[in-house]
């Protein structure tokens, strides 16, 4: 038995703890409240059990899950940057960065290399399991919102165009499920106005 | 494409969202709230990434996390039932029933079944994942109850002898993780006085 092999886990074990208080833009489906990272962590891991066979190509589930259930460990040290926050994405990458390195080293050795191997795999979508762990973390988002009455678009004025590139890559991982996304969430939005339509940079009519 | 079983599927989906309003009785770490079911949950299954190792057998790792994911669904309807209630635990059973009914029955026939199995198979600790699953279900509260100094203990007036009797099967899961805890989280907290550990009903001394 490597005690010293068990402490670091369970260090990492409390420390990540932290994520539950690593707010997110997303109001919960009654808007009652906006979700934390923990729980849309754990949402999009339940989803995607249930999901899965809509995955453009096979994937290996537990992979998948295990990059959703950890993606966002990282903003325990460098915050959670809303997905139209054009400012706070200029150093995202360097901060998240620094906080994979600080977060997972916590870890056993092999421990954190595998973990920050799926982590890096996750950002850089280049895997059947990543493209579907991203095409969840944009779905569940967008349910949300849709759910709330379009809440989260509104309230922060957002831009068709603005969804439509941030969902660029969502149907990289399941077409089905974007096409949902995009017929039952995105465009009934679009419709009742919750999420604008009309040219940007206010020079519609010209 | 089956657009009523996606219908379905997305729905169920939708549903669990309520999962993140389910409060327990553990305080996070930093003992600033208590947390809920959706953040247990998802601790729960990035711990079993960590900790597999230490299981008693060996398992499945997706079907137990998947059983981490899911095993408070059921509260949705039928609410968290501290451990130590005694009043509240009479009718707990039942009441987890009919939300496994009514929750899992929302899903197509085939997961409505598969959820189900799992979740059954967790009430019953009847398989290496259960147990494995149950181990960190006891684990994780415990880790946090100590970090946050005890608070969820002493607060409840919790006798050493009721927290015993609540991890009488967190060894069948995992007893490297059961010791680890009784040394590093229970004990020192008995020692603190943060778990009572004098005689009960009062007749200390007599």
């Amino acid at each position: 038995m490597d005690n010293n092999r068990l402490e670091k886990q369970m260090a990492f074990c409390k420390e990540i703890d932290k994520e539950k208080q690593i707010g997110r833009q997303t109001y919960l489906a009654d808007g009652s409240r906006k979700e934390n990272d923990a729980e849309h962590a754990w949402h999009m891991a339940v989803m995607a059990v249930i999901l899965r066979e809509y995955s453009n190509e096979d994937i290996d589930l537990l992979k998948s899950m295990i990059m959703m259930l950890i993606h966002d460990i990282v903003e325990i040290d460098a915050g959670d940057t809303f997905a139209y926050d054009e400012e706070g994405k200029k150093d995202q990458r360097e901060r998240e960065l620094e906080a994979a390195d600080r977060l997972f080293g916590m870890l056993p050795e092999d421990q954190a290399d595998y973990f920050r191997q799926l982590w890096d795999e996750f950002e850089a979508m280049s895997t059947p399991e990543a493209k579907f762990a991203r095409t969840l973390d944009n779905i569940q988002p967008t349910m949300l919102n849709a759910s709330s009455g379009g809440k989260g678009w509104s309230e922060k004025n957002v831009h068709i165009d603005q969804v439509m590139e941030r969902q660029s890559y969502t149907g990289d991982g399941s077409r089905v499920l974007w096409n949902y996304s995009l017929n039952n969430y995105i465009k009934p939005n679009v419709k009742k106005g919750t999420i604008r339509s009309e040219k940007r940079f206010g020079n519609a009519g010209k």
